[in-house]
């Protein structure tokens, strides 16, 4: 099946849209009746959703999920291009990550993960290019750290010191904010605010920190530094708060490899897809799921015995409980009623600074295997590595671009080529562009979370809290992983258990699977 | 309520057996008849047994929790002696841990955790004694690491170089099998074997690779990364699967400092028992669990349509499915019809080689705090350090001892006190005693799990599999976390799925919660 969702281009095809996935679902709805009472309404096919539906229907109740797309997945997906998974948006994971490796483990896909990096052929090193006038070439092994025991092992979590390595070194200044590296600061990853001293650096942009530091750091340490930043937020360094990139530092175990093993080593095999659709399954397999696809909603209203939500083409569902997993940024195009907070509506009309442009290019050259490079500030896509070889034995590198530059991928296909071919001039023989561009998607309105100085200070709670009947799930406002798929399992995990626990029958009247 | 299990010694009350704990459960049991019949029973009530239950009870199965102890945890359980949690047997966990840290977060436990260390006190330092005759006086500092930013956090993993620090120091040349520090030989350490070489550290024991490294230690360095080994396996050197070792390695990280954050840092305030309980009672209200305490187990017979179990005092009680989460150990005290298979059966006759002693001392100094600690290999203690500091203002010392120089701490208490102060001689004032003697206890036979050389690599395969309508569960058997809390989680989850697919009514079947 074909998505409505995302774009390709070849020389021979031109730009279309329309990615196939797995994640498509047929046929697109299940439910026979409107008039069906649920249990509880579930807001979104993504990772929360998904979470939340699988949870609820196993523990018996009703349940309907609707989604606005034709996909599971929402900011997840694979494609499947020719059996290969391109990853349209959220792609990696690690057994760091708690909720989403409890469910990798319980559905035995221990082993379907696969590395990300390949530092074994053609082209095995990293280009800096700070302008459009020439490269400076890192080995991998100067890119991360000095006098490793070996290149492979050199983006995994080393006891040896990355002091002299050019992002390492240039990371520890920016986080080192209590001579300790961050660790006093958040000591709980998971409770991130466990210490009251960390809200001050919410008050802070990355730019803020950068200009602090500015006599300290070299002009390639400052280039890769904040390329680094922008890769992590897709914001710009004035609307990246400080505190959530000390988060995610402390979450990636305080360093600079573990932000390398956490964030964009381990993917899965059969793509993103192979894994949600395992969620969507298990669900549908308990007999308890209905599901409605291209049913973008209008409006949820409590009507306090029941939650009704009315979809935009005039179709109404009601239910017990909904559980909300809309994201941040388009949490304000659907109607409450009640009205949502004051707090809420704010932090929604700030919204999460998240601008990614994320393309992946099939090149001729398999030798581009093992490049990685960065072009920044002059490029429209700073970011790039070698990601994967295609069936065709092409090499996949994956890039990424953000707020700071930006650009809509889909708008001047030339444009896009030009910003891929600028990461490494005359290496770039793009055969395949494949992409999802996130800022125009109206139900997605940017990638993963990322926030601006004081939203989590000042909203976090707030965004967690239930509205009557109605229950939010969202990775952007998980307390752990917050942005990642993991995020949005514990969030989905929190949602269920919450309805669970209140729709339950009381003991006496026992019932039965 | 108090426990049959653990001892307390004061100088008052002398040596007691029974110790006071949330764990045990009242009334023992709420089965009212036992021809009653069941979906699951599950014969157990650590946290394998605790998972399952659970799970099973929430997807809406009738399940029969059998358990021969007067109380929940199994191996894990905390004493509430004067609102004081001594950890009895399994303690800390971190957010490295995936299965049990989703439940952590389930649970909303995030911020009820506590360091274990504190070196902010008193006697700061590491005291390493290999004879009678004196002590070698380490700052923490040096025990861990070169040069950290602050002692406080020296043993949170860092980025700095712990090359030069005694124990780290030694621990790099014990497990550097490879050149990459064990990362090219346990890639993904929740999928050990990925690299079929690394099942030929399996057939060595961790005396053959000290054996073949002995020119490169020093005396002390052999002493503490003996000492180090001994408290992870609490067998000999000679009955220490090598891989096991380099496993456990791998899951923290390939580091020392990944091996104090994961192993020993972090745990619950309220001790083990306060998060064993939310399992129990999520299970209860369900309405769905009928349990029985103090009922061990004499036979488990499989009809095929059926499970019959069998108490040893004649009770006999049917199910669907049983899940068994005996431990290896005890497996072969309880008959199996059909007799379980020739592998399995050898496996248990083998068994693990973990004869932990760990006896808690609480003594006079508050200084104490801060001191941690190494006596060995003359001393019948080895390992101990300041976890906590009491209500009476006194300090807490955990002692860890093993089979290389085995005591019953019951038997002859004035040997086990003289042990404890020959961990400091004058500094350990004892007021209290508190243990468990899990290598006496017939319902464990040993503390976590460890394998002896060819254990794993021949019958892990054999000890995860399904024997009819028999499941089994355990972290003995797990493929992550294996000996950990986290292993018994991820244990209990995987046999609780399998047997709520299974049991599943046809969809048509439509039933609620």
């Amino acid at each position: 099946m074909t998505s409505r969702d995302g774009y390709q281009w070849t020389a021979t095809t031109g730009l279309r849209q329309g990615v196939p996935s797995i994640s498509v679902i047929s046929p697109p709805t299940n439910v026979r009746s409107a008039t069906e009472d649920w249990d509880v309404i579930v807001v979104g096919a993504g990772y929360s959703g998904l979470t939340a539906s699988r949870d609820a229907c196993l523990a018996g109740l009703k349940v309907l999920l609707i989604e606005a797309r034709d996909r599971i997945g929402g900011r997840s997906w694979s494609s499947n291009i020719g059996g290969y998974p391109f990853e349209m948006g959220g792609t990696w994971l690690s057994w760091g990550q708690p909720h989403i490796w409890r469910e990798v483990s319980r559905y035995q896909m221990r082993n379907e993960l696969e590395p990300s990096f390949d530092f074994s052929r053609g082209v095995n090193h990293f280009e800096l290019r700070t302008s459009s006038q020439g490269s400076s070439i890192f080995s991998h092994v100067e890119e991360v750290c000095a006098s490793p025991h070996e290149n492979y092992s050199a983006l995994r979590p080393s006891i040896d010191p990355p002091k002299d390595a050019l992002l390492a070194g240039a990371l520890q200044k920016f986080v080192d904010v209590d001579g300790a590296m961050g660790r006093d600061i958040i000591p709980y990853p998971h409770d991130a605010f466990h210490n009251p001293a960390a809200r001050q650096y919410d008050d802070m942009s990355a730019l803020d920190r950068l200009n602090r530091l500015a006599q300290s750091l070299t002009p390639d340490e400052r280039a890769v530094l904040e390329s680094f930043i922008l890769l992590c937020s897709c914001g710009t360094l004035e609307t990246t708060s400080f505190f959530e990139f000390l988060h995610w530092w402390a979450l990636c175990d305080y360093s600079y490899k573990g932000c390398l093993q956490h964030l964009i080593s381990y993917k899965f095999k059969g793509g993103q897809s192979s894994f949600a659709i395992k969620f969507f399954r298990e669900a549908l397999a308990t007999g308890r799921l209905s599901y409605t696809f291209n049913s973008p909603v209008q409006a949820i209203n409590d009507h306090g015995d029941r939650v009704v939500l009315k979809t935009r083409d005039g179709r109404q569902y009601s239910g017990a409980r909904l559980i909300s997993t809309i994201p941040l940024n388009v949490l304000s195009s659907v109607m409450f009623s009640p009205p949502l907070s004051a707090q809420r509506t704010a932090a929604a009309s700030i919204g999460h600074v998240n601008q990614c442009v994320k393309v992946h290019a099939e090149v001729a050259s398999p030798n581009m295997r093992s490049w990685s490079g960065i072009s920044y500030p002059f490029n429209k896509l700073a970011y790039a590595i070698g990601d994967g070889t295609t069936p065709a034995g092409n090499t996949h590198i994956v890039c990424f671009g953000g707020a700071h530059n930006h650009i809509q991928p889909e708008e001047d296909i030339n444009e896009t080529k030009k910003a891929v071919e600028n990461m490494s001039p005359g290496n770039m023989d793009i055969k395949r562009l494949v992409f999802h561009n996130w800022c125009k998607d109206e139900f997605a309105k940017g990638a993963w979370f990322f926030a601006p100085p004081q939203l989590l200070s000042k909203s976090l709670d707030e965004l967690r809290c239930r509205h009557g009947n109605v229950l939010f799930a969202n990775s952007d406002w998980a307390v752990g992983w917050r942005s990642f798929i993991d995020g949005a399992i514990e969030e989905g995990t929190r949602a269920a258990m919450t309805v669970i626990e209140e729709l339950r029958r009381p003991p006496g009247a026992r019932s039965h699977l």
